[in-house]
Protein backbone atom coordinates (compact mmCIF):
# COMPACT_ATOMS: atom_id res chain seq x y z
CA UNK A 1 0.00 0.00 0.00
CA UNK A 2 1.06 3.65 -0.46
CA UNK A 3 0.87 6.69 1.16
CA UNK A 4 -0.59 9.60 -0.96
CA UNK A 5 -0.92 13.16 -0.70
CA UNK A 6 -3.16 14.87 -2.73
CA UNK A 7 -2.40 18.97 -3.10
CA UNK A 8 -5.78 20.14 -3.85
CA UNK A 9 -8.95 19.43 -2.16
CA UNK A 10 -11.52 19.59 -5.32
CA UNK A 11 -13.48 16.41 -7.24
CA UNK A 12 -10.32 15.18 -8.55
CA UNK A 13 -9.13 14.70 -5.04
CA UNK A 14 -12.25 13.24 -4.04
CA UNK A 15 -12.56 10.94 -6.66
CA UNK A 16 -9.28 9.49 -6.29
CA UNK A 17 -8.93 9.92 -2.72
CA UNK A 18 -12.31 7.77 -2.13
CA UNK A 19 -10.07 4.35 -5.00
CA UNK A 20 -7.53 5.21 -2.82
CA UNK A 21 -8.93 4.38 0.77
CA UNK A 22 -10.81 1.48 -0.51
CA UNK A 23 -7.62 0.22 -1.57
CA UNK A 24 -6.09 0.79 1.65
CA UNK A 25 -3.84 3.49 1.13
CA UNK A 26 -2.82 6.07 3.64
CA UNK A 27 -4.22 9.42 2.22
CA UNK A 28 -3.29 13.31 3.50
CA UNK A 29 -5.20 16.32 1.38
CA UNK A 30 -3.35 19.41 1.64
CA UNK A 31 -4.97 22.81 0.10
CA UNK A 32 -4.77 26.21 0.63
CA UNK A 33 -8.16 26.94 2.07
CA UNK A 34 -7.49 24.73 4.94
CA UNK A 35 -11.41 24.18 5.89
CA UNK A 36 -11.89 22.66 2.44
CA UNK A 37 -8.67 19.94 3.23
CA UNK A 38 -10.52 19.39 6.47
CA UNK A 39 -14.29 19.11 4.61
CA UNK A 40 -12.51 16.33 2.17
CA UNK A 41 -10.40 14.70 5.05
CA UNK A 42 -13.54 14.06 6.97
CA UNK A 43 -15.67 12.86 3.82
CA UNK A 44 -12.88 10.37 2.88
CA UNK A 45 -12.88 9.03 6.45
CA UNK A 46 -10.61 6.19 7.46
CA UNK A 47 -7.82 8.17 9.00
CA UNK A 48 -7.28 10.44 6.47
CA UNK A 49 -5.18 13.60 7.67
CA UNK A 50 -4.50 17.15 7.00
CA UNK A 51 -1.28 18.65 6.44
CA UNK A 52 -0.43 22.41 5.65
CA UNK A 53 -0.38 23.66 2.25
CA UNK A 54 2.94 24.44 1.64
CA UNK A 55 4.86 22.01 4.69
CA UNK A 56 6.12 18.93 3.80
CA UNK A 57 3.78 16.01 2.12
CA UNK A 58 3.41 13.17 4.50
CA UNK A 59 2.63 11.25 1.39
CA UNK A 60 5.51 9.62 -0.77
CA UNK A 61 3.24 9.75 -3.84
CA UNK A 62 2.01 13.45 -4.26
CA UNK A 63 -0.73 14.53 -6.56
CA UNK A 64 -1.15 17.76 -7.60
CA UNK A 65 -5.21 17.86 -7.79
CA UNK A 66 -5.36 21.55 -9.00
CA UNK A 67 -6.47 23.26 -12.33
CA UNK A 68 -3.82 23.26 -14.54
CA UNK A 69 -3.46 26.40 -14.75
CA UNK A 70 -1.97 26.60 -10.84
CA UNK A 71 0.12 23.28 -11.51
CA UNK A 72 3.35 24.58 -11.88
CA UNK A 73 2.90 27.49 -9.88
CA UNK A 74 1.79 25.19 -6.79
CA UNK A 75 5.13 22.72 -7.37
CA UNK A 76 7.27 25.96 -7.24
CA UNK A 77 6.30 27.05 -4.34
CA UNK A 78 6.04 24.26 -2.46
CA UNK A 79 9.86 24.05 -3.23
CA UNK A 80 12.18 21.72 -1.39
CA UNK A 81 9.50 20.82 0.45
CA UNK A 82 8.59 18.64 -2.36
CA UNK A 83 12.42 16.97 -2.20
CA UNK A 84 12.68 13.37 -2.98
CA UNK A 85 8.92 12.82 -3.45
CA UNK A 86 7.06 11.13 -6.71
CA UNK A 87 4.67 14.00 -8.15
CA UNK A 88 1.94 12.73 -10.36
CA UNK A 89 0.56 15.71 -12.52
CA UNK A 90 -2.80 14.34 -13.57
CA UNK A 91 -3.71 17.66 -15.32
CA UNK A 92 -5.59 18.51 -18.93
CA UNK A 93 -4.39 22.12 -19.63
CA UNK A 94 -7.25 22.23 -22.91
CA UNK A 95 -7.53 25.35 -24.98
CA UNK A 96 -10.77 27.54 -24.14
CA UNK A 97 -12.41 25.36 -27.02
CA UNK A 98 -11.48 22.07 -25.27
CA UNK A 99 -10.47 20.31 -28.90
CA UNK A 100 -6.33 21.34 -28.11
CA UNK A 101 -3.76 22.50 -25.98
CA UNK A 102 -3.54 25.43 -24.17
CA UNK A 103 0.22 25.30 -25.03
CA UNK A 104 1.83 25.30 -28.77
CA UNK A 105 5.08 23.74 -27.86
CA UNK A 106 5.68 20.26 -27.81
CA UNK A 107 5.60 20.05 -23.68
CA UNK A 108 3.12 18.99 -21.34
CA UNK A 109 2.18 20.52 -17.71
CA UNK A 110 4.11 17.27 -16.02
CA UNK A 111 7.22 18.33 -17.81
CA UNK A 112 7.07 21.99 -16.72
CA UNK A 113 6.47 20.71 -13.55
CA UNK A 114 9.63 18.71 -13.80
CA UNK A 115 11.58 22.07 -14.89
CA UNK A 116 10.22 23.65 -11.12
CA UNK A 117 10.26 20.25 -8.88
CA UNK A 118 13.51 19.70 -6.53
CA UNK A 119 16.16 17.79 -8.57
CA UNK A 120 15.47 14.27 -7.16
CA UNK A 121 11.69 14.90 -7.34
CA UNK A 122 10.15 12.44 -9.67
CA UNK A 123 7.73 13.81 -12.18
CA UNK A 124 4.90 11.62 -13.26
CA UNK A 125 1.78 12.40 -15.95
CA UNK A 126 -1.33 10.13 -15.14
CA UNK A 127 -5.41 9.77 -14.72
CA UNK A 128 -5.63 12.73 -17.35
CA UNK A 129 -7.23 10.90 -20.18
CA UNK A 130 -10.07 9.43 -18.13
CA UNK A 131 -13.05 11.37 -17.32
CA UNK A 132 -14.22 12.06 -13.85
CA UNK A 133 -17.04 10.30 -13.91
CA UNK A 134 -15.81 7.30 -15.53
CA UNK A 135 -13.26 7.09 -12.92
CA UNK A 136 -16.13 7.26 -10.02
CA UNK A 137 -17.72 4.20 -11.66
CA UNK A 138 -15.37 2.34 -14.02
CA UNK A 139 -12.36 0.04 -14.52
CA UNK A 140 -10.96 2.15 -17.01
CA UNK A 141 -7.16 1.82 -18.16
CA UNK A 142 -4.56 4.13 -16.57
CA UNK A 143 -1.80 5.59 -18.91
CA UNK A 144 1.09 7.06 -17.27
CA UNK A 145 4.89 8.58 -18.09
CA UNK A 146 7.98 8.65 -16.32
CA UNK A 147 11.09 7.99 -16.16
CA UNK A 148 12.63 7.09 -12.69
CA UNK A 149 11.84 3.41 -12.82
CA UNK A 150 11.04 2.58 -8.48
CA UNK A 151 8.89 5.07 -9.03
CA UNK A 152 7.63 4.15 -11.81
CA UNK A 153 7.20 1.47 -10.26
CA UNK A 154 5.00 2.59 -7.40
CA UNK A 155 3.09 4.57 -9.13
CA UNK A 156 1.90 0.96 -10.74
CA UNK A 157 1.04 -0.14 -7.74
CA UNK A 158 -0.78 2.57 -6.93
CA UNK A 159 -2.68 1.97 -9.58
CA UNK A 160 -3.71 -1.29 -9.02
CA UNK A 161 -4.24 -0.57 -5.57
CA UNK A 162 -7.21 1.04 -6.98
CA UNK A 163 -8.67 -1.79 -9.08
CA UNK A 164 -6.72 -0.36 -12.26
CA UNK A 165 -4.76 -1.26 -14.87
CA UNK A 166 -1.24 0.78 -14.99
CA UNK A 167 -0.32 1.47 -18.76
CA UNK A 168 3.32 2.90 -18.65
CA UNK A 169 3.70 4.23 -21.81
CA UNK A 170 7.09 5.70 -21.76
CA UNK A 171 9.41 8.53 -20.46
CA UNK A 172 7.95 11.91 -18.76
CA UNK A 173 8.45 13.17 -22.80
CA UNK A 174 5.14 11.11 -23.88
CA UNK A 175 3.18 13.63 -21.28
CA UNK A 176 2.83 15.41 -24.51
CA UNK A 177 0.92 13.16 -26.13
CA UNK A 178 -1.61 11.54 -23.03
CA UNK A 179 -2.35 15.31 -22.99
CA UNK A 180 -3.18 15.21 -26.45
CA UNK A 181 -4.85 11.89 -25.53
CA UNK A 182 -7.02 13.91 -23.34
CA UNK A 183 -8.10 16.03 -26.47
CA UNK A 184 -8.94 12.99 -28.44
CA UNK A 185 -10.91 11.88 -25.32
CA UNK A 186 -12.84 14.90 -25.52
CA UNK A 187 -13.17 14.91 -29.06
CA UNK A 188 -14.72 11.51 -29.21
CA UNK A 189 -17.16 12.05 -26.12
CA UNK A 190 -18.16 15.27 -28.39
CA UNK A 191 -18.66 13.03 -31.12
CA UNK A 192 -20.88 11.64 -28.86
CA UNK A 193 -19.63 8.25 -28.31
CA UNK A 194 -20.60 6.35 -25.64
CA UNK A 195 -22.72 8.89 -23.92
CA UNK A 196 -19.75 10.19 -22.14
CA UNK A 197 -19.01 6.33 -20.46
CA UNK A 198 -15.69 5.54 -21.83
CA UNK A 199 -12.20 5.83 -21.82
CA UNK A 200 -9.38 5.33 -23.64
CA UNK A 201 -7.48 2.04 -23.27
CA UNK A 202 -5.92 -1.20 -24.31
CA UNK A 203 -7.57 -3.77 -26.55
CA UNK A 204 -5.94 -6.77 -26.97
CA UNK A 205 -5.66 -8.94 -29.98
CA UNK A 206 -5.95 -12.76 -30.29
CA UNK A 207 -4.26 -13.38 -33.36
CA UNK B 1 -19.73 -0.50 -50.74
CA UNK B 2 -16.92 1.92 -51.62
CA UNK B 3 -14.83 2.23 -54.49
CA UNK B 4 -11.19 2.61 -53.31
CA UNK B 5 -7.72 3.87 -54.68
CA UNK B 6 -4.79 2.62 -53.14
CA UNK B 7 -1.82 4.82 -53.45
CA UNK B 8 1.29 2.50 -52.92
CA UNK B 9 1.84 -1.34 -53.24
CA UNK B 10 3.49 -1.81 -50.00
CA UNK B 11 2.38 -4.21 -47.39
CA UNK B 12 -0.67 -1.40 -45.61
CA UNK B 13 -1.96 -1.51 -48.96
CA UNK B 14 -1.66 -5.47 -49.17
CA UNK B 15 -3.36 -5.84 -45.72
CA UNK B 16 -6.03 -2.88 -45.72
CA UNK B 17 -7.05 -3.84 -49.38
CA UNK B 18 -7.49 -7.49 -48.81
CA UNK B 19 -10.23 -6.60 -45.72
CA UNK B 20 -11.64 -4.20 -48.37
CA UNK B 21 -11.90 -6.64 -51.42
CA UNK B 22 -13.81 -8.99 -48.65
CA UNK B 23 -15.91 -6.45 -47.30
CA UNK B 24 -16.78 -6.07 -51.07
CA UNK B 25 -15.40 -3.02 -51.86
CA UNK B 26 -14.38 -2.34 -55.14
CA UNK B 27 -10.17 -2.09 -55.36
CA UNK B 28 -7.59 -0.23 -57.45
CA UNK B 29 -4.00 0.05 -56.92
CA UNK B 30 -1.86 2.43 -58.18
CA UNK B 31 2.37 2.64 -57.82
CA UNK B 32 5.14 4.18 -59.28
CA UNK B 33 6.85 0.87 -60.32
CA UNK B 34 3.77 -0.53 -62.63
CA UNK B 35 4.73 -4.06 -61.60
CA UNK B 36 4.16 -3.93 -58.09
CA UNK B 37 0.88 -2.69 -58.44
CA UNK B 38 0.20 -5.32 -60.95
CA UNK B 39 1.59 -8.19 -58.45
CA UNK B 40 -0.28 -6.82 -55.60
CA UNK B 41 -3.62 -6.16 -58.11
CA UNK B 42 -3.17 -9.87 -58.67
CA UNK B 43 -2.24 -10.93 -54.89
CA UNK B 44 -5.37 -9.38 -54.09
CA UNK B 45 -8.09 -10.60 -57.14
CA UNK B 46 -11.46 -10.47 -57.24
CA UNK B 47 -11.27 -8.21 -60.12
CA UNK B 48 -8.65 -5.71 -58.18
CA UNK B 49 -7.74 -3.10 -60.79
CA UNK B 50 -4.75 -0.95 -61.43
CA UNK B 51 -4.25 2.96 -62.47
CA UNK B 52 -1.58 4.47 -64.17
CA UNK B 53 0.30 7.05 -61.41
CA UNK B 54 -0.56 10.36 -61.24
CA UNK B 55 -3.86 9.58 -63.31
CA UNK B 56 -7.07 10.56 -62.05
CA UNK B 57 -7.76 7.31 -59.28
CA UNK B 58 -10.99 4.49 -60.08
CA UNK B 59 -11.64 5.25 -56.54
CA UNK B 60 -13.97 7.83 -54.91
CA UNK B 61 -11.33 7.30 -51.16
CA UNK B 62 -7.55 7.19 -52.18
CA UNK B 63 -5.73 5.99 -49.54
CA UNK B 64 -1.84 7.43 -49.11
CA UNK B 65 -0.58 4.03 -48.68
CA UNK B 66 3.61 5.36 -48.81
CA UNK B 67 5.42 6.22 -46.13
CA UNK B 68 5.32 8.74 -44.63
CA UNK B 69 8.23 11.40 -45.88
CA UNK B 70 6.80 10.59 -49.27
CA UNK B 71 3.02 11.26 -48.44
CA UNK B 72 2.65 14.94 -48.90
CA UNK B 73 4.82 15.27 -52.38
CA UNK B 74 2.68 12.22 -54.01
CA UNK B 75 -0.52 14.64 -53.29
CA UNK B 76 1.10 17.59 -55.10
CA UNK B 77 2.42 15.45 -57.55
CA UNK B 78 -0.95 13.82 -58.69
CA UNK B 79 -2.27 17.34 -58.37
CA UNK B 80 -6.33 18.07 -59.99
CA UNK B 81 -6.02 14.78 -60.53
CA UNK B 82 -7.34 14.36 -56.94
CA UNK B 83 -10.24 16.98 -57.33
CA UNK B 84 -13.18 15.91 -55.91
CA UNK B 85 -12.02 12.91 -53.88
CA UNK B 86 -11.77 11.81 -50.01
CA UNK B 87 -8.19 11.40 -49.42
CA UNK B 88 -7.11 9.31 -46.51
CA UNK B 89 -3.76 9.79 -44.88
CA UNK B 90 -3.20 6.83 -43.06
CA UNK B 91 0.93 7.66 -42.15
CA UNK B 92 3.24 7.73 -38.90
CA UNK B 93 5.93 10.47 -39.19
CA UNK B 94 7.67 8.83 -36.13
CA UNK B 95 11.12 10.41 -35.47
CA UNK B 96 14.35 8.21 -36.18
CA UNK B 97 13.96 7.10 -31.84
CA UNK B 98 10.40 6.10 -32.62
CA UNK B 99 9.84 8.09 -29.19
CA UNK B 100 7.96 11.19 -30.63
CA UNK B 101 7.11 13.04 -34.55
CA UNK B 102 9.07 13.82 -37.10
CA UNK B 103 8.03 17.29 -37.08
CA UNK B 104 7.92 19.49 -33.83
CA UNK B 105 4.95 22.05 -35.04
CA UNK B 106 1.73 20.96 -34.47
CA UNK B 107 0.85 19.66 -37.55
CA UNK B 108 0.29 15.97 -39.34
CA UNK B 109 0.76 15.07 -42.52
CA UNK B 110 -2.82 14.78 -43.08
CA UNK B 111 -3.07 18.93 -42.51
CA UNK B 112 0.34 19.24 -44.76
CA UNK B 113 -1.52 17.07 -47.34
CA UNK B 114 -4.53 19.25 -47.09
CA UNK B 115 -2.41 22.43 -48.32
CA UNK B 116 -1.08 20.71 -51.22
CA UNK B 117 -4.47 18.59 -52.40
CA UNK B 118 -7.20 20.43 -54.24
CA UNK B 119 -9.52 22.56 -52.67
CA UNK B 120 -12.28 19.98 -53.39
CA UNK B 121 -10.67 17.06 -52.01
CA UNK B 122 -11.93 16.05 -48.16
CA UNK B 123 -8.85 15.20 -46.47
CA UNK B 124 -8.82 12.38 -43.33
CA UNK B 125 -5.86 10.90 -40.91
CA UNK B 126 -7.29 7.15 -40.14
CA UNK B 127 -5.49 4.04 -39.34
CA UNK B 128 -2.47 5.32 -38.14
CA UNK B 129 -3.18 3.70 -34.50
CA UNK B 130 -2.93 -0.11 -35.69
CA UNK B 131 -0.07 -1.88 -36.13
CA UNK B 132 -0.25 -3.86 -39.74
CA UNK B 133 -0.36 -7.20 -37.52
CA UNK B 134 -3.20 -5.97 -35.63
CA UNK B 135 -4.85 -5.13 -38.44
CA UNK B 136 -4.81 -8.48 -39.92
CA UNK B 137 -6.03 -10.77 -37.44
CA UNK B 138 -7.92 -8.23 -34.70
CA UNK B 139 -10.59 -5.75 -34.67
CA UNK B 140 -9.17 -2.90 -33.67
CA UNK B 141 -11.05 0.71 -33.19
CA UNK B 142 -9.95 2.86 -35.92
CA UNK B 143 -9.78 6.25 -35.44
CA UNK B 144 -10.26 8.66 -37.56
CA UNK B 145 -9.99 12.62 -38.00
CA UNK B 146 -11.64 15.11 -41.04
CA UNK B 147 -13.76 17.93 -41.45
CA UNK B 148 -16.30 17.28 -44.81
CA UNK B 149 -19.68 15.70 -42.84
CA UNK B 150 -19.98 13.59 -46.46
CA UNK B 151 -17.24 12.53 -46.58
CA UNK B 152 -16.81 11.77 -42.95
CA UNK B 153 -19.40 9.59 -43.65
CA UNK B 154 -18.27 7.80 -46.18
CA UNK B 155 -15.17 6.98 -44.21
CA UNK B 156 -16.86 5.76 -41.82
CA UNK B 157 -19.02 3.33 -44.01
CA UNK B 158 -15.99 2.18 -45.11
CA UNK B 159 -14.13 1.14 -42.17
CA UNK B 160 -17.60 -0.93 -41.21
CA UNK B 161 -17.65 -2.59 -44.38
CA UNK B 162 -13.74 -3.92 -42.82
CA UNK B 163 -15.51 -5.19 -40.06
CA UNK B 164 -13.99 -2.60 -37.84
CA UNK B 165 -15.83 0.11 -35.77
CA UNK B 166 -14.94 3.28 -36.89
CA UNK B 167 -14.07 6.29 -34.07
CA UNK B 168 -14.41 10.05 -35.37
CA UNK B 169 -12.03 12.36 -33.25
CA UNK B 170 -13.54 15.48 -34.75
CA UNK B 171 -11.78 17.43 -37.50
CA UNK B 172 -8.56 17.31 -39.16
CA UNK B 173 -7.07 19.16 -36.76
CA UNK B 174 -6.95 16.53 -34.20
CA UNK B 175 -4.88 14.14 -36.77
CA UNK B 176 -1.92 15.90 -34.89
CA UNK B 177 -3.08 13.86 -31.80
CA UNK B 178 -3.69 10.56 -33.27
CA UNK B 179 -0.27 11.19 -34.95
CA UNK B 180 0.80 11.48 -31.35
CA UNK B 181 -2.02 8.32 -30.25
CA UNK B 182 0.69 6.79 -32.96
CA UNK B 183 3.82 7.04 -30.73
CA UNK B 184 1.80 6.50 -27.54
CA UNK B 185 0.83 2.95 -29.41
CA UNK B 186 4.88 2.38 -29.64
CA UNK B 187 5.36 3.77 -26.36
CA UNK B 188 2.87 1.19 -25.26
CA UNK B 189 4.40 -2.32 -27.21
CA UNK B 190 8.00 -0.71 -26.14
CA UNK B 191 6.51 -1.29 -22.51
CA UNK B 192 5.70 -5.05 -23.53
CA UNK B 193 2.14 -4.68 -23.42
CA UNK B 194 0.43 -7.49 -25.16
CA UNK B 195 3.52 -8.37 -26.88
CA UNK B 196 1.98 -5.87 -29.49
CA UNK B 197 -0.84 -7.16 -30.45
CA UNK B 198 -3.10 -5.06 -28.98
CA UNK B 199 -4.58 -1.06 -30.35
CA UNK B 200 -5.69 1.29 -28.77
CA UNK B 201 -9.24 1.45 -27.96
CA UNK B 202 -12.33 2.86 -26.73
CA UNK B 203 -13.74 0.76 -23.46
CA UNK B 204 -16.96 1.59 -22.78
CA UNK B 205 -18.00 1.87 -18.91
CA UNK B 206 -21.50 0.29 -17.83
CA UNK B 207 -21.45 2.82 -14.63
Amino acid sequence: MSSITFIGAGNMARTIGTRAIAGGNTVEIMARDQSKADALAKALGSGTTTGTWGAVPAGDIVITAVLYAGVVSTVAAYGDALAGKTIVDISNPFNAAFDGLAHSEPTSIAQEVAKVAPADAKVFKAFNTIFRGVLENGRPDVFFAGDDPQAQADVAAFIESLGLRPMHVGGLKMAHWLEGAGVLTVGLAGNGVGHGNFALGVGEVNG
